[in-house]
Order: structure tokens, then sequence, then C-alpha cells
């Protein structure tokens, strides 16, 4: 790992620096700064042999006189701590473990950062980002940084990227929004906190799709509100179960999260009349649509709704790099203020290194050269999945899903009934695959049976290396 | 702003290449993409004039043929949408407003960036960074970054940045902790979710500082705690005032804020005791007292206490830049496991892109530098405050501050009873001033009256002019 430290001799003059003198205690500076030395020696015995500072150097870093520097490095030479070599300087000695015992500080190697296996779902190929384009965005950013970035920081979010946002909004999903309606965030959990936390209240029932994205439940639980799972059916969310106590819905329409499903023009129209009649706000997460590889998407439900009872998410994990961690979110115009003054009470959580350079990634027509660079790629890759697992087609209802990064495989119709998505899932996991099992997206009896295959981010050689092993573990269990 | 976008031109490419064609649909490819280009054209009056792809360029970006594109390019030149020139391609039409009614999108003006008044307190001179340094770092680390950047993350952070942390904690702090002891938060807000949802529970009763950073009492109850102030004596945080149910405790021992007083050793030691006592934790936020100039600092409390019922906080926000949002934890060996499991379920918030150049930069020598350097001139920044503020030494208590980056001045002793803190710093803003009231930071009945100075951001001829003004605003309220 190239950036772990290795220069631990030459810690010694930042150690040495850092020590500060006091004028007005009874202890003379003599005293004070031979004990600072002291310390500093005995806890590092890496510093055997280390050249210390000449005394004038460190006399005018410390802001004392020379005369007292020389006296402390004499007295310790005296002591056996330090050892002086003819025209050379003063060193650490290399024999002080009888003069102290120095306590090691117990470092563990450093943690093995874990590939992702085949089939993670969620991940997009981030070995394909452009990265010397991304690398000099970051570097223009920050090497003179413009006194906007270093001034009292927006609460909503660095503007130029709230304006980037508006215009990808407005051209990739039909939702046009004043860049001053956009908030960044440092993803959704932050988007759900700030939603109710600042927005609606705590204490909420919220209506959610099941099966759904499992953290949900978690982050409406973290945040003081109850889930109100509804069952999805072949069409997406059941709006005509929705029931009228919920005080809001969180939705996925794209692209039902994880079966894939795209809610009907019909429903959605059902939805927002649901909203409108109730009072309920509509909160639609839109993850990944831009990955759409036939057909003309539906336009976002909050367009479709010109952001009234609506509030929309999105993210960069998907599109860019989770490493960003940048997300943000849409919100009507008569809950801006209230939004304001719950970011100003609570302050930023997003950092803002990256977004200046997110700004001009996308203004520079980068980021959507990359999109559908992606788009072409992960079609492909779709593609090839789909090759390699027709050999399961006795087994699996395998289709072809028109956008996306995973295929999300129902299970019950032709399996053995003993056999549930969590066998496979664990099966395969022994042999390397992480799959996601539907049954642990969902909470509602009955739960739904079926397979998540991520497929965006490995590469057409591994998807038919890791087919193949599912072809073995699914006929080894049936 | 250099970052606005001023190319809405060379946004119709992008427009156009993110339409997708979908051969299963019943309606035409043609009438497909007449429909998407049409909805285009019409929602931006700004593409007025602007050139359209060679047909051989849009039908290979949408995978279609060059007929179908060049039979709806014929059939919008013979509608009025689109014009063409003789040899030189085919242009949005100049007259298209008969044809529709574009919606413009409201833009208002980009929102102007406030400058930090002078006094703001808690923020470093970001203008001194070494701006061609700190873009390096992130240049190189992310131009072709380390698969460990792009693989599954780790929850705690980067791990190189988690050493860099421990070796600066235990040369600057006298804190030794294991690399695997920190936690890469996104501020101390995280933190303390952390804390409580992940490892002490909510519903905590919390001691706390009274005064305190007024945030902290937002925060406790978001987090679902109870706070209970403990009013501060001249010593800091009174100890022997702590109630035995309080299951934890927040102080700012090295440096209490807002008032700077140092926590005294016996009172350290009191307060270790009654967490061993009591089964409490006690959370030692430590958020600047890197900048110390007299005197060598007391030892952190969690490096007394060895970490055992310690919790430590650090920020990189006062030490490099609030930019950042980078803060971290370090946490006993026994939570370990907790808060691994917490971090996993819920994700991390802290962005990945400013931690590997964060690393680099510490690694490197350059951050110890820095803060060297900004210690020097915070120092010579007090000082000049100091001899400005002179002239108001019959009305206010002025005295050095060994550390820190403001300062805070008593004012209930001189000042006529009927001027409070909050009067001078209304009083003061109207003049450009933005100071800080003690009051503000205390619950507690009988509130402290006080005055808070931020010098360290400012130059020392902004400070002269800063402190005349508030020479004449005091002079005129008493």
């Amino acid at each position: 790992m190239s950036n772990v430290k290795t220069f631990s001799k030459s810690n010694l003059n930042r150690d040495l620096f850092a020590i500060s003198m006091d004028t007005s205690l009874k202890t003379s500076l003599q005293t004070q700064l031979r004990g600072a030395l002291h310390d500093i020696i005995s806890a590092s015995p890496d510093l055997v042999g280390a050249r210390l500072p000449s005394s004038r150097t460190l006399a005018s870093e410390l802001s004392i006189s020379r005369t007292t520097v020389q006296a402390v490095y004499d007295q310790m030479i005296s002591e056996g701590y330090l050892v002086t070599r003819q025209g050379s300087g003063t060193y650490v000695a290399s024999d002080i473990t009888h003069l102290s015992q120095p306590q090691p500080i117990f470092r563990p190697a450093a943690p093995r950062t874990e590939p992702w296996l085949p089939f993670q779902a969620g991940l997009p190929d981030q070995s394909l980002l452009p990265g010397r384009q991304w690398a000099r965005h970051l570097e223009r950013a920050w090497r003179a940084p413009a006194p906007e970035l270093l001034g009292r920081p927006d609460p909503q979010g660095w503007y130029p990227l709230r304006e980037a946002i508006s215009d990808h909004l407005a051209a990739w999903r039909h939702l046009k929004c004043d860049p001053g309606q956009v908030v960044i965030t440092s993803g959704a959990r932050e988007a759900f906190e700030v939603i109710f936390h600042g927005l609606l209240g705590t204490e909420k029932t919220v209506a959610i799709e099941d099966p759904c994205w499992p953290k949900l439940h978690t982050i409406l639980t973290d945040t003081g509100n109850r889930a109100l799972p509804v069952r999805i059916d072949k069409e997406g969310f059941a709006v005509d179960r929705l029931p009228n106590e919920a005080h809001a819905a969180i939705v996925t329409p794209s692209r039902h999260y994880p079966t894939g499903v795209s809610l009907p023009l019909p429903r959605r129209i059902a939805l927002l009349d649901w909203a409108r009649q109730t009072g309920a706000t509509v909160i639609e997460d839109d993850y990944d649509s831009e990955f759409r590889y036939r057909g003309q998407p539906l336009p976002s439900l909050s367009g479709l709704d010109g952001l009234n009872n609506t509030i929309y998410l999105g993210s960069f994990s998907k599109l860019v790099s989770p490493a960003l961690r940048i997300g943000y979110m849409v919100v009507p115009k008569r809950l801006l203020q209230k939004t304001l003054g719950y970011l100003e009470r609570t302050g930023p959580r997003a950092s803002l290194i990256p977004q200046p350079a997110l700004g001009t990634f996308m203004n520079s027509g980068e980021f959507a050269m990359h999109l559908r660079r992606m788009r072409r790629v992960y079609a492909r890759r779709q593609t090839h999945l789909l090759g390699a697992l027709t050999p399961l087609s006795d087994l699996l209802d395998v289709k072809a899903d028109s956008s996306g990064m995973h295929l999300c495989i129902g299970l019950r119709e032709r399996l053995p009934d003993q056999v549930s998505d969590l066998d496979v899932c664990k099966l395969a996991h022994k042999h390397g695959l992480q799959l996601g099992a539907v049954s642990k997206h969902c909470v509602l009896p009955n739960k739904m049976q079926g397979l998540v295959l991520g497929y965006a981010a490995f590469e057409e050689k591994t998807l038919s290396d890791a087919a193949n092993r599912l072809v073995s573990v699914l006929r080894s269990a049936c």
C-alpha cells in the first residue's frame, strides 16, 4: 500500500517541533525541554540512531535560546540518552532500553481490502472512470481555490454543482427544477434524515415498497418513524392498497428495487392523486435510471408532479463512484425555507472537496460522455450474462431488463419448493459469488423469492466464469 | 464564478445523445426520435440557432440507422423546427416560438457567497493552506487510484489516514492508540450519532458543560437523549456536581469551549474516577488544542485514561479546512466490535475523495509543518488583537490565552448592568462584526455573560480595524 507511512525517523523533528515551552511556569525551560525530549525518545524505540536537529534549528522552532537547547543536549548525552559524533551532530543513543521501558504501540498489519465478488449489485465499474480527467478537475478546483470555496459554506451545497444537477435532471429525467431546490447530501441516509427531522417531522407512518432496499427499515426506525410495507405486484407499487393514514410514501417508480419493474403511468397518476388528496408526500428514489438500454424512459414521477407533493432523491454512487459519497435531493419550493432552516441548524455533512470537481466534470460534458459509455458497456454485459445463463432456462425465468445494473430473477415457479433464495445465495457464496436474495428485501409474510445478480461492475470474462459457477451450484441444489 | 456553466448550446448534443430508442415499441423509431427531438427543442429557447450533430453521428450514438435520423431531420425541416444551410449542416430554426410555447425554467442568479465577518470564531485561515501541495496530493491519489480505493470501502475509513491520525495523536496529544481504534467520520455530529445509536444506546442522560457548543443540545435531542447541563466554574467542568445518574459526559478538557479554561489534573483524575465507578463514558471533544502558544499542554484526557472509559473526538475542520468535512473518533478497544457492527449496518458518510490525500499530506510532514506555521501566525494575531483592544481595558477584562483560535472575554464585572452580551453582539453586527455571545452557549439560569472573538482567520490589519470598530460600539453602548 503506497500511502502507508515509511519515514518514522523523520517523525522525530515533527515531534520535537510540536513541543510548547511555557515561560510562566516555575519549572525552568531547560527542565521542560529535557522532560519532553525524554518522553519522545522513550516512547519510540524506532528512533534509535535518529539524528536530532541542530541546537540552532530547535531553538528557533521553539522560540527559546540556543544555550538552553545545548544545555539539555549536554545533560542527556551525560545521561546516556544521546550521543554525539565529532563534526556530525547529536543522535539518539543506540542502547537506551536499560534507561526506560518504552511501551510500543500495538500496530496490526493494515487490513486487506476485500475485492468485490461477482454479482455484487449496486456497483458501477469504477475501473472505467476517466481517472486522469477526474483528478485534473480535483487538482484545478483546489490548487488555488475560488474565494467562494473558502467562504461561509452554502448549507445546500456548492452552487455550480447544484446548477449542473438541475441541467442533468432536465436533460435525462424530464425533471425541471431550479438549482435553488437542489440540496447536496452525503447520500440517501442523510436525505431521509433531513426529510424527517427537518421537513415532515418524525413519528410518521411511512408507506414503503415490499420488497425494498433493506437499509430503509433501519433508516426509518433511526429517524423515529414507522414503516408500513405495501406488497408490490406485477406492475410495481400497489397504489390502491395505500392506507389513508400514511403521511408519506417512499417509492422507486422508474425501476422498482430490486425487481426492476417500472410503475405504469396510470399508477403514477393515482399515486400523485393520493398524495394531493391526503396531503401526503411522495419521496421518489431514482437510483440508476440513467442506465436505460431500450425504450424511452417514463419521465420521473417528480417531473410529472411538477415537484408539488414529491421529493426527488438522486445519487452519484452508481453513476460515478460510491467513493464520492455525494447524493442530492430536490424539494418542492414551498418546503425550501424549512429545508434551509434545518440545514443551517445542523450543518452540512457532505464534503466540499469533491463538489467543485464534480461540477466542472458535469459541465464539461465528460460526465454525460461517461454515462453514455457506461450505458453501452453495461448493455453489452447484460446481454453477455443473459447468454451465459441460458443453460439454466429450465430452472430460472431469466429475462432481459431494459435498464439498470442488475438482473432480478424470480425463483418460485420452477425450482423445487424446498430450495429458497437464501439457500442458493449461501451455497453460491461458498463458490465466491455475491448474489442477493429477494426475500431479504421483504418483511411481509409470504416473502417473494428471487435472485439479484449485479453485472455492471464485472467484465464479460468474469461474468461467464461466475455464471458457470452459478449453473453448477443450482444443478447441485436441485 | 468560474465554474458556472456557459455552454448551453453544446448541451444540445448531450440531450440528444441521452435519448433512448426502443425497437420493441409499436411506435416507430422515427416517431420516437421526432418526439424526443421536439421536446428538447421546445424546452430550451436558448437552443435557437444551435447546430445539430450530423445524421451519421446521431445515428451512431443512438444505435439506429442513418436513414431514420435523416427522415426525422427532413420532417422537422418541413415543419419549420429545423433549417438547413447549404453544405454546413442542420440547425434549430430561429423562430420556433409560434410552433410551441416553451416553458422556461426559472433561474435565479447564483447566490453570492457571504464572506466571513471579523471575529467569526472556529475558523482557520484557509488562505494560508498550501494549495498546490494539497491539490497535488488529491491529483496523485485519484489519477490512477489504488485498487483499495475502489474496493469494498472500509467502514472505519481509509486505513493509511487512520494510521497517520494515530501517529499525530501520539506526537501532539500524548494519546497512544491503534489505527484500528480510529473511525473517520464526517464530523462531530456523525460521531455522536455513532456513539449513541451504535455504542451507548439512546435515551441516555448526558452531562454536558454549561456553557457549551450550542449545537450539542440539538444533536443530543436528535439522537434521542437528554442533556443535563453542569455549570462550569473557574477551573472548568465541575466534576463534583456530576450526578450519578448520568450515563455519559461530553467535555472539552484541553480547552473549555468557549471560555478557554483548561481542566486541571486533579479534576481530570476525579472525572475518570467517576466514570470508572459509575460505568459512565467520558467523551472528550479535543477541537483545537494543537494551537498551543505557551506551556506544555496537559496530555489528552483519553491519553491519561488509556482509552478505557473515554472516547476521543478530533476534527480537521480547524486544523486544515472546514471544506474537508473530515473528523474522527477514537474508541476503546472493547467497543470496537460494536462500532464496526453499527458502521456496517448504516454505511459510511464521510467522502473517500479527501481521505487518501489527507493521509499523504500528513505522512509527508507537510501537515505538521502547516500546523507549526499556523501556530506562529495565530500567536502573532492574538498578540496583535490584545494590543488593539487595550483602549477597552477599563470596560473589558482582556487577557492573553495560552492556546486556541479565539479570545473569550468576560463581561459582567465592568460593564453597566443593563448591557448584555447579546446587546453588544447585535450592535457590533450592525458594524460588520461577528462576535459570539457566551450567554447563547448557556441554558442554565444566571447565564454567563461574555464575548467570543475569533482572530485566527483574520489578518492583523483586519483585526486592528475590527477592534477599532468594537471600541466605538462599546463606547456608544456604555
